[in-house]
């Protein structure tokens, strides 16, 4: 049994015009990969930036927040993979800087107009000499269609890139969006975080772009967990190029920005997905849809109390329909009125509970047909309202604890 | 590598006065194992419980509320493994209400005066007939010297029976204290739950019983997490016989309350650490103490991102002193103004990291040769007030997947 991975497809990872990729090879942390990756943004180009809540958070995510502060003024993203600098103190912040300057040097900017992104062990000391001696070989790589390369050189433990894209007409003018992402759990051992960058040549004006990118994280890296665990690096950007022929976007509400943000979403939760798809160990995609809350938070609650029950990651694992685990988790999930007599539970088609217990025309058959799924859809209805929420997420198997218990030794 | 299971001591399980045992194979689940358990209690004593907080909460536990709310009267306990009466509906009240009757009948009591508890498999119908005719031969083993007995008769996974006891002097008088537990995770897969059950002859005013099993909660069954997971059936509960010829005690302030609850929480506390050493696949017991917080609720919350994070588990689990997981854990705690500034993480008496990085005089030879004991202590100092908290909790090993993933196949 394994997940269907849905690897990059060429053909859908359209350049995006103003947007030039260049990769090297820098012995980051290994000889013979690809870690170190350069964007270069032509000027004007609106970049919008989400970013970890973890209050250990990463040197180059401070630096992030406040390169991006100004709101305007950003040529060039220096991403590597092989170190994480977090929890690396006030040097961390130092070394981070001092990449963003190299860079900046090199292409007449200043140090504030560089974005660093970097992913690795945490609590080591950034290798900064030789990411400066790979900036000359990224930077003669830069070119337009190297999405697919890129992703390839930001993962740590991921086994297969993830880069996915998608076009739409806006006035008449086709607009394109290119996206990457990284990571194989929320947070990776010592390889941590979560990475996604994404690009449209789409012209939005650049007071949207903070709801945009907010809303698309909501939509998309906001709904996958692995392990629960929330990594110190995770950042999330979108850049938008304006080089497309259309009147500028200027809400999300109107007909263009719904059709952009439709576009981007769609990408986007293709790219959360496929973190989850190659998450550590995963053997099963699982998506759990809550239905019927009073609120979208408490849909979030509950299904997160499902997605991070250790007992019911297992049981999946095991192709086991235990139902009682995933009720149970519905019910310590922290909702206090919540009435168990008016929650129904489905496996995809299959009506397992209802009214506290079993459904009558329940049987084990079909959970278990369900159960052997490698895409699994776990539907709860609370039975108290209309919101909703869902979140993806996968199994817990023994290539797990493999994986996180050896990583280092 | 495996962890002290700290098996029962028989010389120190005190029968105390006012309670007999009896406990008989009713071939609830299995053949050949004690499966059911009467714990008969003379006329006068008091007792209280609290149980899980899980809204699924068993038909058992429903029960139980229901029969302890007028205070007094309590004259029996029944306990069954092999079934927990859990997703069971209506049905299942109308059986659990049934056993009681069951019992109170062959007792000359009323229902109300037992407490039905039950554990075992979710979601399938108890096995009424057969505990009733287990009745009579667990009601002619009754007896006062039967703890171990009973400590073997509620086990489901659970590797070793739990019972410990105690004995404290007030007003000149010897005090006893015996207790039994069962739980090798806070649920288990469809062997649910945490049972708890210990008994003194102490002279307590009904007034405070409440009081005082709410506190022995928080000291001890509170403070331990194997999983995360909460039972529908989790239940704890103290009796009190009043046999003992002191004073009775009308506060838990005072000299002999204090001296009583010491003695009852020490009891409790070993009967809840015996639980997370016994955890599903455990090979370290681990002591995770928060200081220099500003609330214990906030002590609390660090400890339990510690505590439930799969890859500081992992890691525990494969000796690797990982530092990067347990300050990542303690940054996405929910700590929203926390300074990783002013943080401190010790391994036992280790200084591992300060001021946001790595301490400077710490070596991962230290580090690893903590890791590897069997006993841990995780110390993080907040640095930003005076509460502290301290749970209890095992690592994530490949054991814990195989249990819970192959438990039912």
């Amino acid at each position: 049994m394994s997940v269907h991975l849905n690897p990059p497809n060429p053909a859908e990872l359209f350049p995006i015009q103003g947007v030039r990729i260049g990769v090297t090879q820098a012995n980051i942390r290994k000889a013979n990969r690809k870690d170190l990756t350069v964007m270069l943004l032509d000027e004007g180009a609106s970049v919008a930036g989400v970013f970890t809540q973890n209050r250990f958070c990463a040197a180059p995510v401070q630096v992030c927040r406040e390169h991006l502060a100004p709101g305007t003024g950003i040529r060039a993203l220096l991403i590597n993979t092989g170190n994480a600098n977090a929890g690396t103190g006030d040097q961390g912040l130092a070394d981070a800087l001092h990449t963003c300057q190299a860079l900046a040097g090199r292409l007449g900017l200043s140090a504030q107009q560089v974005l660093p992104f970097s992913t690795g062990v945490i609590m080591e000391p950034l290798p900064v000499d030789r990411i400066e001696a790979g900036l000359e070989a990224a930077l003669a790589d830069a070119r337009a269609d190297n999405w697919l390369h890129a992703a390839e050189a930001i993962m740590t433990t991921d086994t297969v890139p993830k880069a996915f894209g998608a076009q739409v007409m806006i006035d008449g003018v086709p607009v394109s969006v290119t996206g990457i992402s990284k990571g194989a759990g929320m947070i990776h051992p010592n390889m941590a975080t979560l990475l996604g960058f994404m690009a449209t040549d789409a012209c939005i004006s650049p007071t949207v772009m903070n709801q945009l990118v907010a809303e698309l994280a909501q939509g998309s890296f906001n709904r996958i967990t692995v392990d629960g665990d929330t990594s110190t690096n995770d950042s999330f950007v979108v850049i938008a190029t304006h080089r497309a022929a259309h009147a500028p976007i200027t809400s999300l509400s109107s007909l263009a920005g719904q059709a952009l943000k439709t576009a981007l979403l769609g990408v986007a939760q293709k790219l959360a997905q496929a973190i989850v798809r190659d998450g550590e160990g995963a053997t099963k995609f699982i998506t759990i849809v809550v239905e019927g809350g009073r609120t979208p938070t408490e849909c979030r609650q509950v299904a997160e109390a499902v997605a991070h029950s250790p007992l019911v990651k297992t049981a999946f694992f095991a192709s086991d329909p235990n139902l009682g685990r995933i009720l149970a988790a519905i019910g310590y999930a922290g909702i206090a009125d919540l009435d168990p007599k008016n929650i129904d539970l489905y496996l995809d088609d299959v009506h397992v509970a209802t009214q506290g217990g079993r459904h009558a025309a329940y049987v084990e058959a079909d959970g278990q047909r369900v159960m052997k799924q490698s895409d699994i859809i776990v539907r709860v209805v609370l039975g108290r309202g209309n919101a909703s929420d869902t979140l993806w997420t996968c199994d817990l198997s023994h290539e797990y604890v493999s994986i996180n218990a050896d990583y280092r030794s």
